[in-house]
């Protein structure tokens, strides 16, 4: 009998989430990132592996950099496994990384900040090539005024206000370590850095940033202190989000 | 009675290719670009207007600046019919300028010249947001093989055993101006610049210049010479290849 070494293997992926309903594997469902990635692995393998993302992210969300790991035995090399991760998954789900990684790394309780960015495009003429990727407003948007609001979110904070979490049974307290708000060409890219996100979050955020620009108040303040999530704004749709990277 | 002065319109139209059966239109069927913009035109004016495009483009291929123009009478603005045909056109065909042009103005017949993109990923990882505008390619490529055998397209040539035309009655002499072949990262990406193009021409262009990179034997010279569409490379598939500009 050949005593196989088991082996914690660290992945980066990039995927586009239109077609998807998220990373998290469902019950019975097969269009979710984990499950797709997961189901070429156990194939590979020939037994259940399990891939344990840095979080979710919802359906339609897009991520540049998605880490994720899996424990597996040393039957094959990490360049034999990430070829034939990317022949066997779709085309828009990519494993441009693996690497060996100590036994006790995890994805998710290791990792230390995320950076999300949201893509608004200020535009009354549709990008054809991006359009996928971006959220589309024609009103006026005035970007100093987001920039100035963007400030407020940094700190530790209990952002259930900015979250739409039914059942609060965890903590809602999180850092935020930057807000950036950039306007390249008529393109406005908010970038969110954190050590973590509550359902829904970054959409709220930005939303609220948004609404803010178009020239509405909201006391950001007030509700990062009341959890009042009626104040904030609109939940933004998923296609302009993109989880960049994760840090450990 | 008020008389109504007819004016020329040139219009500048972006598209995502995908989904259409390519810019011109058919009959009885409603998904190419040139149906659409004129559906919406023809709502407009309250008439049939008919749109002339710079030239086709086939089913599944992209355009960053296809040029068309159209007549119709004085009753809206420039601006007015820019706001209306991106209010009323789906995400992925984008009018992106309108001009008033001279009555003599024909988008095809006064074409003096047009660029083409080729977009060749060459990498065994898909770019998942670029995946739509690519061809990949895992094999490896000599991009310079590719740059010299390159030079064998410039000048003015017989183009038919560089298309799939089946009957030829018309000229099938073109000029092309330049072909130029970089490598940007794992992207290849050949701009060709001619007077015109014959159908499939760039594709089959293309084929030939990649099957060259991964080092089969192919006369060129001998091609233009006899016109014998076989001894070129395959068509490649429309999905890598964009209308850049054209230029009158």
């Amino acid at each position: 009998m050949v005593l196989k070494m088991i082996k914690n293997y660290k992945i980066f992926i990039s995927y586009d989430g239109s077609r998807y309903r998220g990373w998290q594997r469902q019950e019975g469902k097969d269009n979710t990132i984990q499950a797709k990635i997961e189901n070429v692995l156990t194939e590979l393998y020939g037994k259940r592996i399990v891939v344990d993302g840095s979080g979710r992210t919802d359906a339609g969300v897009h991520a540049l950099a998605q880490v994720a790991n899996f424990k597996a035995d040393d039957a094959y090399s990490e360049e034999y496994i990430l070829n034939y991760l990317n022949k066997y998954l779709p085309d828009d789900i990519s494993v441009f990384e693996i690497t060996e990684v100590s036994d006790r790394f995890h994805s998710r309780l290791n990792a230390k900040k995320k950076v999300y960015e949201y893509r608004i495009l200020n535009s009354n003429i549709s990008d054809v090539f991006k359009r996928k990727y971006q959220y589309r407003v024609e009103d006026n948007i005035d970007v100093e005024k987001m920039q100035m609001a963007a400030e407020l979110f940094v700190g530790t904070h209990d952002f259930v206000g900015f979250s739409s979490l039914k059942k609060v049974k965890k903590s809602t307290v999180r850092t935020i370590f930057y807000v950036d708000v950039k306007k390249v060409g008529d393109e406005i890219i908010v970038e969110i850095c954190g050590n973590g996100f509550l359902y829904n979050m970054v959409r709220i955020m930005v939303g609220t940033l948004l609404e803010i620009g178009m020239g509405k108040k909201i006391d950001i303040l007030k509700i990062l202190e009341t959890g009042e999530r009626p104040m904030a704004g609109k939940t933004l749709p998923p296609n302009g989000l993109c989880l960049k990277s994760v840090e450990y």
